[in-house]
């Protein structure tokens, strides 16, 4: 077993190298390759779903997977067809490679420039979810990077038609196919993760505890996609009719994502108005409603008669990721932020207020990925940030932080272009003296400049 | 002990994140106060290096601490003055935090904003230099990071005395003393490790052992500064002249810096023209030779009677940091890139050529974190790429390649101002499209925008 993974690593990383050396124009006709092929497979594909649905469903009648689970890794005609669009959206994306992304004339003939490279080989460990298994491989490719995929096991048959077609249809481009590899079984990934001589970031996606088995087991430095424990943060100055609305939108537009409100903290001083019209929206959308002693009583003060559950203060960490929400009464905003700094997972806050002071303070001093005044926290997402697409939302503090999209799958070397000039010169009481004259030549992904 | 450097840690990130707080102006009053604490100390820290050094002495005679160790830990009053001159040119330098790198307007009146953050908690482990105790420190408080310092043990007493200054200093300002940690034991490295949930960046600059220790020990991301195999590839088109000068800079400058070349790649066309002159110059420099059989074969034949020693395939990866150089003739440019990406560390790697297009090809294809035409290895540093300072040269290819200076020490967050915006609207057949207008802000530190 760990022989085969090996060899199977060796030859990603032979392909990563092969790749370094290809330009934009061949990747994205890899990629046009890639798609028409999902298009051709498409009757073998769904087929191959229909068996790891197949198999899936004793599990979901036993209550072994969420009903949620079986949606995602369920494949219809119009959701492939979205997947090989997906794969064209990304070869229309710009080249992520080879951006120079500063440039120092140190002397006069001695430039020096800070340039974009692949980063090399990735091993992405995700959830059961088909088009994650074609968005990490196209977003791999765009970037002239290897990947080892290690999809959810429930999407087993359905991974391997999708990585078999791809890896058919690159045989004939400029990309190698085994920069595209599929792995399968749970205990191959400690395998992978041995293997810091050959890959050089490993992106787990999924729960906390598949996280921390990773950090703990590797060399490999890790980008971390794991939990959101969002807040909103009510201020005393806030419009209720746009707090109700961020707060509904953040909490029930699609409360599994990990950009969903979980707890939403609620200035002392406007409680007792605030929190009955909250619980009464809450309700009205399905939304079931746990609170602190004191939006308990507030409640029950105002004769709302909604059950309402008391959280412990040990709870608050908690990530729902369902129509539960979380209500706390502070006394004033510093409080919400050290709540914040405390239980949140430094994913995405939002305070909702007039005063742009506070808010101000609020955006400076809350350190998370998303720091957000008067918006949704559901904005966190690569698509809407303008990245393209993306690999997932970090929650790493560490070269890429917040959604991850092509640039946070690129590093950086630097180039420099002499004539003969030694260090030697530009030491001692001879000195020549440096120019260090900068131009910036940041090239706007959105995503800033990778490394 | 456990609990005690727990404790510490606890205080340091509490420091920090206070320092998070704190403006440019705070923080360079905090380094002035430091450089001027550093100049009034300045006879207890002799004197405690005085100590250091007494203790060194028979640890040098019996051959346990090399002269240059014991160089390096010396103290004298110059050199004292240079770094209290050094914390006041890190104040000077621009401010690295809260830099917008970048900003789109995702829709009228919803405005992302990239901006430049800290880190946090740093750990550093590093060798027993005085100057690095200061170099550090001053780096962290620029970018308000708070830092736990690990010097090597020869300079135990003088680290001491200078962090003693430095806290002492500290208490007059913004910066809370606990900011800047100094701990002795390397027992306690292994206490620091376990500290995921406290320290966000440990920055191990050493062995390549020390490096492998921290990695394999912890689940705290890992920038790592060891050894640099560094390669100068001389190319059929080299002028023998500069290729000559380049050669003896980067091997007899500071053979023991991780910049200087260890292993010379000659094409075989000029391998006989260019070597015995090669050889020549070096040992009028003083400097070893060793070589392939090819090498060994062309000096003798050459009549050049220095002795020179034969290197075996596995000798190839060895850092001599040593007036040593080794010598490989090559078929050709292919062969010399695939012996730098097999041998080579990705530090610096250099070709000398006149043929710009060969010189291309090598400067694109090679990964290493600095790639040369025509230049001496020796430039891979942080003052002379212009970022004022160095935290030390990154061989990790995440969050920051080659010479790292402040904007190394930052992360970033993504700050959206809204105007009551959820995400539903943007999304459906209905959805309001996105703006996605994009200027960039790169502030020119030289060193891209972070991580």
């Amino acid at each position: 077993m760990s022989a085969e993974i090996r060899a199977l690593a060796v030859a990603a990383k032979s392909a990563a190298r092969t790749m370094a050396a290809t330009s934009n124009d061949e990747r994205d006709a890899a990629l046009e390759a890639v798609a028409a092929a999902l298009d051709r497979a498409c009757s073998e594909i769904l087929a191959a779903n229909r068996e790891d649905l197949a198999a899936a469903q004793p599990r979901l009648e036993r209550g072994g997977l969420t009903k949620a689970t079986v949606d995602r890794l369920t494949l219809t005609p119009a959701k492939l067809a979205a997947m090989s669009e997906g794969v064209r959206a990304v070869a229309r994306l710009p080249d992520p490679i080879g951006r120079v992304l500063e440039r120092i004339e140190l002397d006069n003939g001695l430039q020096l420039e800070k340039v974009s490279t692949p980063i090399g080989l990735l091993a992405a460990i995700f959830e059961a979810r088909p088009d994650a298994i074609t968005q990490i491989s196209s977003l791999a490719i765009k970037s002239a990077n290897g990947v080892i995929l290690k999809p959810g096991s429930e999407v087993e048959r359905t991974a391997r038609a999708v990585v078999g077609a791809i890896r058919a249809a690159l045989r004939g481009t400029a990309v190698p196919e085994a920069a595209v590899t599929n792995v399968q079984q749970r205990a191959e990934v400690d395998e992978l993760l041995k293997l810091d001589d050959l890959i050089d970031l490993v992106i787990p996606r999924g729960g906390y505890e598949l996280v921390r088995h990773v950090q703990s087991n590797t060399r490999i430095p890790v980008l971390g996609h794991s939990e959101g424990v969002c807040h909103i943060y009510v201020d005393a100055q806030a419009s209720f009719g746009m707090a109700l609305n961020i707060i509904d939108d953040a909490k029930t537009d699609y409360p599994a994502a990990c950009n969903a409100v979980e707890t939403v903290l609620v200035h002392r001083q406007i409680a007792g108005a605030f929190i009955p019209l909250l619980a009464k929206r809450m309700i009205e959308r399905g939304v079931r409603l746990r609170g602190c002693s004191e939006t308990v009583a507030t409640l029950r003060d105002a004769n709302v008669t909604a059950p309402v559950e008391s959280v412990r203060d040990d709870e608050w960490h908690a990530e729902y990721g369902d129509l539960i929400l979380a209500i706390r009464v502070v006394p004033d905003m510093t409080a919400a932020m050290e709540h914040i700094a405390k239980f949140g997972s430094a994913h995405t806050d939002a305070i909702v207020t007039g005063d742009q002071q506070a808010a101000e303070r609020f955006l400076q001093q809350v350190d998370s990925a998303g720091v957000y005044h008067n918006a949704s926290t559901r904005f966190a997402d690569g698509y809407r940030y303008g990245f393209g697409a993306e690999v997932g939302i970090s929650i790493s503090r560490l070269h890429a932080r917040g959604p991850v999209g092509l640039a946070g799958l690129t590093t950086y070397k630097y180039i420099l272009r002499g004539a003969g000039q030694v260090a030697r010169d530009y030491q001692g009481p001879q000195a020549r003296p440096f120019a260090h004259a900068r131009r910036s030549h940041s090239a706007g992904t959105g995503e800033g400049e990778s490394s």
